[in-house]
């Protein structure tokens, strides 16, 4: 048995479901040879860091992420923080030959992206960047699928990550809740913050993606700012689209908004192959779809697979057939692959570099919206 | 080429969807030895009739439903009239050796039920009870389903029948919409008008039911009769669930009601073999769901067939893959099988002696109601 | 009480629909004061359209359209043709003063659709396009609900058309039943085919579309061509993908294709605004859903609305609540909306000229997947 | 801050759901007065228990629960084990004045019941039954809504519990995964294990079962004995029917069974009431059903409320909205729930008081279908 001694750096939305992540391997994956042991979190106000620790139990707390890293009895450090430091911790951390798991997405920019590579690359750390929605067993299922042939050619991919939240005006920009509308904390709106999602799961799934046509809107123009209290001009898309070719001939077709009424996390992929098509939606995650037309002619349908049974992915850990996991468990799928990751000697994907994949499409969008024309992505997938 | 010269009864709901159904052969089934020929239309009120008349394209009216079974140029006699008109018109047209479609439930009382099909029986004459439903393809395909032997064993049978459009008081009895809360009328109030659907398409798909133990209410205790303007008391079942053992040793449930707020007319079954089970509604009427336990382990789940393809049940003479139809469809396949019966000299099914059974089965329903116990249908199936 | 007669000219799918759609208006639309006879229909087979006369009940047929134009005894003509014929005959129906009732799309290119407005102005005759999907009920609440206001600013608009059946590269182009996949017959692909259909809803429903960036493709490159028998070229859209900005500043999102396997007929369109969202399919087409942000919030969410009642669109023509009607039933609307738009002397929208602005958006997605650029459409909404 | 020092007895299915229930407070409940301690675990076979307590965390085992209820430093008893164990264990715990949770079904007979009912009364210990299902947000949501009258008069209730794994003949009886089958150590089949969660929820929604009327079948006669190894007769009832009166009125009606195919874990209700209805399903167990009468007629429907916004049950301590939670969440419920009375001193509901009114039911439902009558239940409820 190993310890695998984690420094978490963020205390928001991504630090608790991290946390929860790694506390509930022991119950539920016991047999790893890793361990994880919640050494020290860390952020910049102390009665909060302080009491997060309490909360989730960790052994200690920093308030500044430097003493963190600096730190001996640290094996691995999660950044949970906002984007716009996830370049300077990333590459702080590898320097100190620390392994890193680092939330997506990867970083603001490509560039940015691409000086983190490197930085891992040199120190040859481990890493892993929190694309989390993979390790649903119904997407993973979805993968399993596809990777077996039974699609035959790929005509169609699309998905959408529909949110209602900002619609209010009243809505600043800025703060703990709502950096990501700030530009300079997120570096983008929508597409760093749920199209990349769409866009891992995608090249996962299907393949590399060659080219884009990408669409952004802005629709509240102007937003309170949380640190000066002042009405500043708003620099994040709020809403952005794009169709495009995978490296495999089919056609793409991605959609993510916070004004989508109604929808609150409403992830959706779907697949069309020559044989049979998939697709699954976050609101039900633990139901995968599938179209078979290798059926017979009378009763082909699309089929509601409730994914809970033990012989699926990750179900053998949780309860029995029929009884339905959550949106979290996304999160401790990920901690146990990491752990194996490291038992086995392997990359645990995605690692830095498919995620730069990723950035390299996210960037592309955004620059074909600025641009309105198509753009290469420059991907190499698998990668 | 030959023609079906028609003696409709009744000019209500039933009288318009069976008028459709025959106004519809022409253009969908034109290929059949016999064709329908709207002779003649019947009921009490002249200026009504004859508009009916006109607008359904009826050659003739009657306003004394003797008069109409009287005639030479009459065919067959389609009962549209409230229940307690069946048998005395049944019988009459049977003595004057007129085919009967008899609008369902057969009877409001076995005993009634029993003089109808002695009476049809003597004469010798063309019969069918306007159990529609079956003739929905996605039911018909269930019964494909069911006779190809791929649900192995049966364990259970349920079905259900819920409305909400008598909740009110105010709603009144007897009369020209309201006649079915009328217990004179009508003879009981869901277990005839809903359930008797109920029970006929679980003994066709699922075989006899051989005892049954229900239990009936009445929620509404008062209500206005539209005859008399005075307040009444409501002789109907308002709600009428039962239990039952089939003949094959499966289990069936059963329910209805117009008090289940939200619901239109939601007549669903289910059905749960040892190696599948189905499951249809008529909201959503152009789908079966299937489930088959023979698909693989990992993808096994709820098939979502939609019912639109040529090779499906009655789908060749309509429209193209996803296009859907609707209820009234349900009346013209009925037309459409009572033709082809003549042309093949074959019963067509079901007949008034099947109906007779289902009469057994709500008899013994609504004498386990009243008595508080255990009840033996007496039913034959098939007969 | 005024006659209508009506000329057909075609007798594939679409003749069948709009024959079915006229046969049904005395029976469910009887107080309307025109009423159409179908007084001829056209096909060049004269074995076949001998027979289609007596299906549908014609009084009487002919093989030339131009025959059929040159009756005295014709009032309207119905264009049921393939594409590339609609401009000749709808411009010599025109000169020869009847009115007009035109399958969609209007024409293969706007060139030949300007041509065609041209002539049915300088005619003056009434005119409208088939554009049928407006006309079931769900789709019209749809509209009802937008224009009250109840939705708010809009945000997004998406909607897609996906069938399956050319997957197989044995499907031929040219024929009978596959002229669709002949660009001399049909001008585009499923761009005219399918898209157009999407297009003329969302402008109906939300306005102008201003600009347009599309992608297009052609998954089987040859087909053997029904006429020569030769493998040629394939010149269609097999699917085409677009987003666009709305006159109102919302964004849409439009994607058909004949290749997602497993869906047959799935046209779906949602809109998004600031107070609420509607959503409808095809697939279920009585429904149409709803979430309305002013309910309480602990019980919002999305609604599925039945239409099937008395005091939704065209519901009050049919059966009773809950029981649904099918596709084919919004063809029957059209006709019975234009004999009242007679009646009441007022334009039967979409006319030529609303449905040329649906081509002008057909033509600039086209060019700007050709070209690979924004394209504004020079729309003029409404018209 | 108070600890609770907890000694749980029995190391299956609902030993881990529990356990995990405890685990999962300090992180998501951290405000709570009282902190679960895992001070003892028990089961018969030590170097499983020895691994259970290290997987889960509990500071140590016995193999004895005698031992383990003579321990001074336990407050409290969790009893996981088979039905036949409960009574005795909770009796003891009793005296020896600890705090009692017992998991579901109270006992296996009423008699049982009875005892363990005078034991902790005598004793004054807090006690409560693990009925989890009622902790699910989207139930207790359900429970809101009814108690603040929106649903007015209530007409019907129905409740099914499904599952399809014991079709097989070769499942069986008796032994760790399947005592559940063994008549001795259950007490009853499907009944005490399904249709007692059924008869909870229906309860505490709407209210006292008066009397019932129900059906027993166990299709499968005989069964290797896990213990013997030899074929034994089953004494289990393999499905479950009754329909019964409420006091309020209402009619229930209830099925559970392991005999649906196609179905895991498929627990549904639906309540009718004058005004709305409401119904919920445990494979879907985030949303809450609703149609609400009030809505304006022409956009009444269903509404699927997906209950994770922090304004709804239980949902401010989890993620954010639209992300969902499974079913062990009901679980971490019951124990805050649990703790949470403590703090008010008040008592759990259901407190085995409680659950004793569910075991008359039970018990009145196994002696109708025995002696094929309707049974009184003998119910006072509220409690």
């Amino acid at each position: 048995m190993k310890t695998l001694r984690i420094g978490l750096i963020g205390t928001g939305f991504m630090g608790r479901t991290h946390s929860n992540g790694y506390n509930r391997i022991q119950n539920f994956f016991p047999n790893l040879e890793y361990k994880p042991k919640l050494q020290a979190v860390c952020s910049r106000n102390e009665e909060k860091v302080k009491a997060f620790a309490e909360q989730w139990g960790y052994a200690s707390y920093e308030t500044d992420w430097k003493a963190l890293i600096a730190r001996d009895d640290i094996d691995a450090v999660d950044i949970c923080t906002p984007n716009d430091t996830h370049a300077e911790i990333a590459i702080a951390a590898a320097k100190a030959g620390k392994m890193i798991l680092c939330e997506k997405p990867l970083s603001r920019t490509l560039a940015e992206g691409e000086e983190m590579v490197k930085a891992i690359e040199a120190a040859g750390v481990k890493n892993t960047v929190w694309y989390n929605y993979r390790r649903l067993p119904a997407v993973t299922l979805a993968k399993q699928i596809i990777d077996s042939g039974k699609l035959g050619r790929i005509f169609h991919y699309r998905a959408n990550f529909l949110q209602d939240w900002t619609i209010s005006p009243d809505v600043p920009q800025g703060g703990a809740g709502t950096w990501r509308l700030d530009v300079e904390a997120a570096g983008s709106g929508v597409t760093g913050d749920l199209l990349a999602h769409c866009i891992d799961t995608a090249m996962w799934l299907n393949g590399g993606i060659k080219d884009v046509s990408a669409m952004t809107e802005t629709f509240v123009k102007e937003r309170t700012h949380a640190a000066t209290g002042a009405k500043q001009k708003v620099g994040i898309d709020d809403a952005c689209l794009f169709h495009c070719h995978f490296d495999n001939g089919s056609l793409g077709l991605f959609e993510s908004t916070r004004y989508a009424r109604g929808h609150k996390a409403l992830y959706t992929f779907e697949i069309n192959g020559e044989h049979a098509s998939l697709r699954w939606d976050l609101h039900d995650l633990n139901y995968l779809e599938m179209f078979d037309h290798s059926d017979d002619s009378i009763v082909r349908g699309w089929k509601s697979i409730l994914v809970t049974d033990g012989d699926q992915p990750y179900m053998d850990k949780w309860w029995v057939p029929g009884l339905s996991i959550g949106y979290e468990h996304s999160f401790v799928h990920q901690v146990a692959d990491f752990l194996l990751s490291l038992e086995k000697n392997q990359p645990c994907s995605p690692t830095f570099k498919e995620a730069l994949e990723t950035q390299k499409v996210c960037e592309a969008v955004i620059d074909s919206a600025n641009n309105k024309q198509w753009k290469n992505t420059g991907v190499n997938w698998p990668c």
